[in-house]
């Protein structure tokens, strides 16, 4: 990378963690899945729009929502091509001083060496994709892996499927970068099977590190990079589940880390998955916490910001109040959201 | 692989290289590569037609060229996916007792991490594809990665570029028996550099090698696939290049497929590339002669039948003929070209 | 390799199992466990003897098997150093026109990273160990690499174990043929535990794939090399080990071989293990039955000569006889067993 | 490892890069090559000393040198074995608040994949070697690894040696904490040859990241581990060795760290392998300013403890005034050594 556009990535993924406590709006939902979350927060259940209403009260929402925004404690936003590219909504956002991501990767696809792990689709043209948005005014972008995660017993993730999974990660943050975009690569595991917090830690530890590994390999140039992990944490159907506290989890967290990031990337931005708001708050607080109390010099003490790039977190309350018009109660819902994830990315929530 | 799918790919793979001699035509070149290869065999050169006139005249070449074959020496066909979907003409080859098959590949597109390799599209959307192309008659596919080649100083390939294509080739290979079609590899390992035949060698063993182990990780089941190759050769830049014979080829050759190819792996079917067809057949008769004479259950004499996929080699002198319109020596040009490589197939060209 | 040497190691490799039906006698076990077999096969259980009586009587019972053989069913007999170095009874088989072989590995040491498993010492000093035993007259060497099989559930092999075996054998190899000795690699998967057929089957071919691409990446030439796999099956511990037949062993043996020892590869030896001779015997007649009524140039009928290379199904009866002194029957039971191993190894048995 | 195994080892490590300017004192040659080292000090050249002289004259110069230490800057010593075990000089040491640690690694052996290239014996016995230097009062090991390194057009190091060496580094760290003892792994990347500083810094990127990912997969606790590596610098016969600066070398290094060493590695310990002692110092010195003005939170505000683990720097001068029986200036040549590398592990020299 020519040192200008080596200068640039550096500068963009510091700033979408600094200061300290600012993170990311993770708007990047597919519009099937907006829908599916406006009806649930709808008092009437499902109502029966045409595809242009559809488009139309996506379009108010993501409006509604960016309107909602300061760069107090948002640092960026992650926007569906369509918002960017068809909605035009980046401005909007840029004008406040938040920086526009994109959400890069596209549908799943069955895995036949595997049947119940997935291939990610959307390597082919993603340079063009990220040319176009950068061109829109984007300067990062992101790409989803969900990884499976059982106990051993189960098999889950096989070892090919996390193979695939970090080539794919690695080649997408190679073109990402070759388009003057930001790469954040968001491995997601899975936490709905039967791992214990152990075995989750193992998994987390390996696709990190081998998605790592590849991007080294294919050249990425980690200073220009964020990560967005999800919490290592027991499955749902895993005895331990109940009793393991964010003190637990923060602390598998900061191993995974120190384990596996390499200390050139810059950032750290945290998935909320399907975690409750305040769960997901705490989990970050408690991490936070432990770092900012580890003795100087230290691992913990030298890992690099701890934030997050929530959507359900940051967005769950307001849209409730959103569908029902009340914008007063929306920007509310927001302020404390934001307020909150930027005080947990503090170690003080 | 349920042992109803096993037992169908296993059987088409064996015919298309039973009896020995029998081989494929290829004719999966994309439109422009058509056009310009009709262009180039014209006496006109280039004339202006319109897109659909093109698109006339390509088909009726592929018409052409399918009505002059018989399955004596052909064992199959490789259609572009507009021959076999939108002009139908897999009906006219399979009435035939000809085996229809399908290009998978798509386009290249750059790739960062090596500015003069190539990353193959065609992954997204690729089960659905195929699943097209088997309801449309197919029952193989071929999917064709380049692979560069130069000396040791200059470095190509790159160790990530052979772990990208080997990737790539093996999950092709896996979509493809999901879809119920027998899938070709074709590494095609580029000749027009100054690596030397020692080199060539290394290069044709380590993609194969690689391609088979991710095959093996992906669960693809080598019985019902084919290889279809390049032959190790040096450079067009390196000084050996005139005075290295058919002979000392054919001991390469023979040498990389003992190590590379697992003995599951039912057949091998050339590529002729950028040689000319009757040096393509001389390489192929001297391989199988090799073999021919190896003491029996040495390694060479345990080789799989060593056939072809030539397309120039089989339609460069008939293509000459149809562009002026003498269907009879077009005819014959087949008869003669299709013979020959059958012949060498044998080892008696 | 030399071409002078290189055509030595493929004479050795290929004679070792030419004509087809001759195999190896494995007599490298370490003194502790001749001093085991001696007192079980004993009347008299466990007697005191001195160290020296001790070496006597294992260098007399050498000397009793050794000069039982004839070549027409053995072509090498594996040698534990001290009996090649200190006892010196090569001369004594190589003038019968037997092949002499040596141990090369040492003992085990604990695995650090799996507790279940084990190193394989020797690599230190390999070379020079290895170059006395040429001086010595031997022409082939040995490695014994043992690899644990559980289910997936109880989670054996690990992973890093069969890298660590894989990289082993194949320096090991590499040494061994820069010493002018053609290598057998022995990967031994154990069959004590809970591990079904598809299980062995999966560990069987993915430790032998690994060793040979370590090999390969090592530089061996695997002409001049053989191999000493175990058959996959069972474990003691499945409840299938009781209804599986030696035909279903041999179709899955057959497949592994197929799909994963290169065709360059000369031949196969089986260990026997801790199978009752009769069993031994009875799988590996089953492999050739099963190899000789394969379709010619289908995968199975293009496995190399697959023979054996066992100690106790060998020896066993003889060594009972021996202790009791009478010579005669000890010669009868030599003759019976190496004829039938012969038979086995032609698929008639 | 057990909770309190871990703790032993983290505190260990720590102790070794605390506080910031303290390192270790690197005095594991073997007999050999201090027996060269002194005859290059002494005015006579070579001497006729017998074997027990030659013994006698090592002991004491070692006591002469261990005497002359205090822990003011120094927080370890490596002993060769014979030092440890025979001499039994760990108690001067440690005695006086240095901590003691063994060489691990034994001679070099031909590597048959590469002419060039060598492979580290000492595998075999290791644990046991490791368990009788920590019931000698050893805390910590260390293994050294040669790499070659040459211009891509030489191709050294091959990939093989790399993954020879990383999977011998990983081994030794996981045997070494098995017995208690902190492991050192020292990577020493030649600088001999025509690599440039880009390529030097390819390679140690490489061989540290291999060993660390070999590492985890041996299940090494990196909180337990140190790592001496040395600077990434052009090759002695590279035309820009004489214009690369400290500053220069400096920025490479603190890149290859931040790409390559875990978070959770709790300090780096340089070699200064061929260098002038003054070079050795100044190329600290400028990483360490280079650290100490980076922006809080930055990659390289969080390496780890940069400190030295240095032989000859240390001793060299030293040596002079021993062989000439000056004791007071040998004692004032390491006062000035050890005093001088410690303000360049902090930046101040």
């Amino acid at each position: 990378h020519s040192v200008v556009v080596a200068k640039e990535l550096t500068s963009v993924a510091q700033a979408l963690v600094s200061p300290r406590g600012k993170g990311i709006y993770a708007t990047d939902e597919s519009p099937d899945v907006v829908e599916g979350m406006l009806v649930a927060a709808s008092l009437n259940g499902q109502e029966n729009f045409t595809d242009q209403e559809k488009t139309d009260r996506r379009r108010k929402w993501r409006e509604a929502a960016y309107s909602s925004l300061t760069n107090d404690h948002i640092s960026g936003v992650i926007l569906y091509p369509e918002t960017l590219l068809e909605f035009k909504l980046g401005e909007s956002l840029s004008s406040k001083g938040i920086i526009l991501g994109v959400r890069a990767n596209g549908e799943l696809a069955p895995f036949p060496a595997s049947p119940f792990e997935f291939i990610v689709q959307g390597l082919d043209d993603l340079l063009p994709r990220m040319q176009a948005a950068r061109a829109a005014g984007a300067r990062f972008s992101k790409w989803r892996a969900p990884i499976a995660c059982t106990s051993p017993a189960l098999g889950l993730p096989s070892q090919v499927s996390l193979e695939v999974q970090a080539e794919t990660m690695a080649i997408f943050a190679s073109v990402s970068q070759q388009a003057g975009l930001v790469p954040i690569i968001e491995p997601d595991i899975e936490f709905s099977a039967d791992a214990d917090l152990y075995r989750s830690v193992e998994i987390h530890q390996k696709i990190i590190r081998m998605t790592y590994a590849r991007c080294l390999d294919h050249g990425v140039f980690l200073e220009g990079t964020l990560i967005k992990p999800s919490f290592p944490q027991p499955g749902l159907k895993h005895p331990t589940r109940k009793t393991t506290t964010s003190e637990d989890i923060a602390l598998a967290t900061a191993t995974v880390l120190a384990n596996s990031v390499p200390t050139s990337v810059p950032g750290v931005v945290f998935l909320s998955g399907g975690l409750e708001p305040a769960v997901a708050m705490k989990h970050l607080s408690a991490l936070n916490a432990l770092v900012n109390k580890a003795k100087p010099g230290s691992p913990f003490a030298r890992l690099p910001p701890l934030s997050f790039s929530y959507g359900r977190a940051l967005q769950g309350e307001a849209m409730k109040h959103w569908v029902r018009g009340d914008i007063q109660a929306m920007k509310n819902a927001f302020d404390q959201a934001t307020k909150g994830c930027f005080m947990a990315a503090r170690g003080e929530y």
